[in-house]
């Protein structure tokens, strides 16, 4: 796959299908994973591929608990204001993680990765966000959710066996699967509304018409 | 160019020739930034491409003085350990990142990027990563640094004229420019050091035999 045609289109696939996926899927996965940079290359990073029923029937609780909880505080007052605006774009995104959440057990494989001497998360994200990119490549989809680590840190890790006491900290849960929806380019805000040239606030000196990938060119 | 050699060759490229970079490749890479995945979609990030001297002439000095205080301080022991075994891997990562210390002002583009709401790093590392993956794809080569925002966070970004007081926090600085090395796959502990399945300490139940890209594959 085109680079530039994976890093438009890997968006968030909540909606999956039960199907595994192949063991050659999660090693591509996880071989780009340690190739990202960190720190010092300090690779302070554990990966952990959970596929078994009874672990994901243990930890699907604690993601639903936690989803409502992001519900009922970070997102409580933008998810009011979609539902009495008809904003579809945030409805959208609203139902697909009510979805994953409700189905969290049905996700085939969900990734983990823990971090530890990187209070910044540099050296955890590119890394997790290689692995994302490498499923797109071999058409999985995923969703990158950091709610289990906020609202329920120390439960997941006792379920997990991780040794918080020697600094391993959750800094993300990755959702794996055979996507139900199409691939596409996500609207975003356009860059030109979001960078400047040289101090804040002084617009770029160039255009930048994106989206500069599109599917039919 | 294919997904996978990127992922595989987009190392920390410090060492790089002062010829300005194309417009089109700046907007290449900020296009991309933005297609990241970020919190609820919420792309709390703005991004600041830094080429004029007179600024770069501002950051060069907070920038050498929080080398040398990373130096003094988080690898102290660390690099004083890789001169007494002379590991040559780490003392290349140790000279290249003092050659980019004191070539500041000669690197063509510097890439800040900033974020609010984000306290994990979740929301803009994939962005920022993104930027240097579509850089790769064009030739450039980039380095993610965290110094600036670790040891001189307000003078940096008081010299932007970032509104901190709004919740805006540096988050990196990308350096990019032409590459005066060559491109290679990183050598990285193997993902079977550093990945388990379904509980900590257990064995992935497949092989991956990385690196899973080579040049001549």
């Amino acid at each position: 796959m085109d680079l530039y045609e994976a890093l438009y289109t890997t968006r968030a696939m909540r909606r999956v299908k039960p199907d595994p996926l192949p063991d050659d899927v999660v090693a591509d996965m996880l071989d780009a994973a340690v190739r990202a940079p960190s720190g010092g290359n300090n690779q302070n990073w554990r990966f952990l591929v959970v596929t078994r029923p009874e672990v994901k029937a243990e930890l699907g609780p604690l993601y639903r608990r936690s989803f409502e909880e992001l519900q009922r505080t970070v997102y409580r007052r933008s998810w009011e204001r979609a539902k009495e605006t008809g904003d579809e774009a945030a409805l959208r995104v609203m139902r697909s993680s009510a979805w994953l959440a409700e189905n969290f057990e049905q996700v085939p494989m969900w990734l983990f990765a823990f971090s530890r001497n990187d209070p910044s998360g540099a050296s955890i994200y590119p890394a997790v966000w290689n692995a994302m990119l490498a499923a797109r490549g071999r058409g999985v989809g995923t969703c990158l959710t950091t709610i289990l680590g906020i609202f329920a840190h120390d439960e997941t890790c006792e379920i997990l066996g991780v040794p918080t006491d020697r600094g391993w900290r959750l800094a993300a849960a990755v959702s794996a699967g055979y996507p139900l929806g199409r691939w596409g380019v996500a609207a975003r805000r356009p860059v030109e509304e979001v960078s400047y040239a040289d101090r804040w606030g002084e617009p770029l000196p160039f255009s930048v018409d994106g989206p500069r990938w599109r599917p039919d060119a």
